[in-house]
């Protein structure tokens, strides 16, 4: 063990976006959520954080580096993580003495996201699910992907979904410790692999407010969201699960719809108020609501996070309506070069009635990023330093 | 009565700015609301409906002109005012037989506004009070403002709470055929005469949906909704009399604001949903924020209605630094150019980190009204033909 020799294992590790949203924490400090929450895992191929985990005695501290740059690795999210990471391998290394003896050894974290990290894409999901994994790779452990994503969601809530591919539910638990705040599969990608998403990302624009601040203000503040946490999302995941299994896009869309709608009434409802759509965000509300009337039923379903960029789902089979409307809309900008992007072809027809939403997505949008269902955490050898 | 004989009164009316908002109706024929609803009566040497009601036997049909431009008087809801307004006079004839015998004789209805219709300012809330109010001084009704505000509802709900002055509450009711839904004093103006409010009129855009259709996509489609109209509204009500009894600007302002944000937070929840406010009503709120900030207490609240007017609520005491912070915003603008505008000084200082809110408000109000807090209904020998 004094010989220097450095171990290591590397992940991607996938975002997802959610379509019932997670906002409100019942614990601060464990990240445990005031209600459930379901996502899609969005395809690495696309948007991906990499992570290499290594360690060594030749290393001196913990560091973690994000696209070239050193990172802060003393927050207590990330501590957690590598807290409760370091008891399962000595855990294991108690049991096995044969084993070389990594737990005690600093580590290093090198992570680059192959998306912009300005561009408000949850991008702390994918980080944690990456930084979790990797080191659990690293470790060996014989850790299942429901008992990492209890690990991960410590680190970032939304990050426990990132653990699994596919259509991924988080438990909102009713344990103190939070032992039973974690991630399931509700199908895998497979079940449905014909999902898509547009997602049309806005002009850079400082956020209203963070997430973490932001659903504390309205978990304190807005009388409306005590009927969203306790009544309204228990009942749309039943019936989003529902929707998933049996592949009913129309109600996947109209829940999805809903649900965002519903997080963002209860942000407007917080005091002060918290805008995270903007004029560009309800005109990509407008052309979703017009591609859809124009098809005469639902092609697509859109959502927003904690930020204005618009996340438009539809079925593989739509991709000529629904993306190919925003190709003909937003053509010029950045992101239609790519191979996915090259093949959806600008829609003939830009439905009628909606030229100033044209416009004002024209103004407001300043890239494109197709993407799709994908699986969870890929393994891989290919090791950054 | 053949001898063509033309019987005239004329009153203005008010407009009020609810600031415990009205959405939803339980009974969309009587316009029964869903809630309780509170306004302040703003004053009519601003904002006011001028209408001259006249009968006589030389008329062949009722008709109502508005700003020179004949309406339809043939709507269900005017002709239900109508009705009713006859009826009354009908049983003071059948008592009395000397009185002439005006409520056969068709009706001939002028009316006029002293602000831009197209504004989005509630202009039928001061329409129908007039209206109902100069008929019952036609008919020389023994009508309280109570009873007539029971027949302005079935024109326009808000219209009621414009048959009074000062604050003014409008009980939602439970009985099935409206007796019980009517407008009520909460305090006269001369309670609190201090209350002003600059009006920020957003430059003309067509609304998103006409409230008539918009409060009752809310009603059938909000999740959210319920828990508003049941329980927070009504909560509500209590500490906003409670407020205004007391002269609690601060409690004012919070409750004002609160259930703006509450009302825009159940359109938003509407499927599909409604979008009132724009990224100007974004604005005017970020400076609102920023003006109570450098003031180091509450001393502006704003509201929207279905549009993306702001209204800001103010003490006349703290003229100079909120009406005064939105003149050094807006100068240029029309509204400050007559007496009230004139004496409000531009303030020294806009408040920092908002000059992009600034700019936002600069493109997106075309034009300011300074106002305050008003008496009801005013009788008046000026007479329009």
């Amino acid at each position: 063990m004094a010989d220097g020799k450095v171990y290591r294992a590397s992940t991607f590790a996938p975002v997802n976006i959610a379509v019932i949203k997670y906002w409100g924490k019942r614990d601060t400090k464990l990240n445990l959520p005031t209600n459930s929450s379901l996502s899609v895992t969005l395809s690495q191929d696309d948007l991906r954080t990499h992570t290499t985990a290594s360690c060594s005695t030749s290393f001196t501290s913990d560091t973690l580096t994000l696209n070239g740059q050193p990172q802060d690795i003393s927050t207590p999210r990330t501590q957690a993580c590598l807290r409760e990471l370091r008891q399962l391998r000595k855990h294991l290394e108690s049991k096995d003495t044969s084993l070389p003896q990594l737990a005690s050894l600093s580590l290093k974290i090198v992570s680059e996201n192959n998306f912009p990290t300005a561009a408000g894409l949850a991008s702390s999901a994918a980080g944690f699910a990456a930084l979790v994994r990797s080191i659990a790779n690293l470790y060996a452990l014989p850790a299942s992907p429901t008992e990492l994503s209890r690990i991960a969601r410590q680190g970032s809530g939304s990050a426990c979904r990132s653990l699994f591919g596919g259509y991924v539910g988080w438990n909102h638990g009713s344990a103190a410790d939070g032992s039973d705040s974690v991630a399931y599969e509700v199908a895998p990608a497979e079940h449905w692999p014909e999902m898509r998403a547009v997602i049309l990302v806005a002009s850079a624009e400082k956020k209203d407010v963070s997430s973490t601040a932001g659903m504390q203000a309205t978990v304190g503040t807005s009388a409306l969201f005590k009927a969203r946490a306790e009544t309204i999302v228990p009942q749309r995941m039943k019936e989003m699960e529902d929707a998933i299994r049996g592949k009913d896009f129309e109600k996947f869309a109209s829940l999805t719809t809903r649900d965002s709608n519903s997080f963002h009434a209860t942000c407007l409802d917080t005091d002060p108020p918290i805008f995270y759509m903007n004029d560009t965000s309800r005109a990509a509300v407008r052309v979703c609501q017009a591609i859809n009337e124009t098809a005469g039923r639902t092609v697509c379903a859109y959502t927003f996070d904690a930020g204005p960029n618009a996340v438009v789902y539809y079925l593989a089979a739509d991709e000529a309506v629904v993306a190919g409307t925003f190709r003909g809309i937003l053509g010029e900008k950045t992101g239609w070069e790519g191979s996915r992007g090259e093949k959806v072809e600008k829609a003939g027809q830009v439905p009628e009635n909606i030229a100033g939403s044209v416009d004002t997505l024209q103004k407001g949008i300043s890239r494109v990023i197709l993407t799709g269902v994908g699986d969870g955490p890929r393994k891989t050898e290919e090791h950054l330093c």
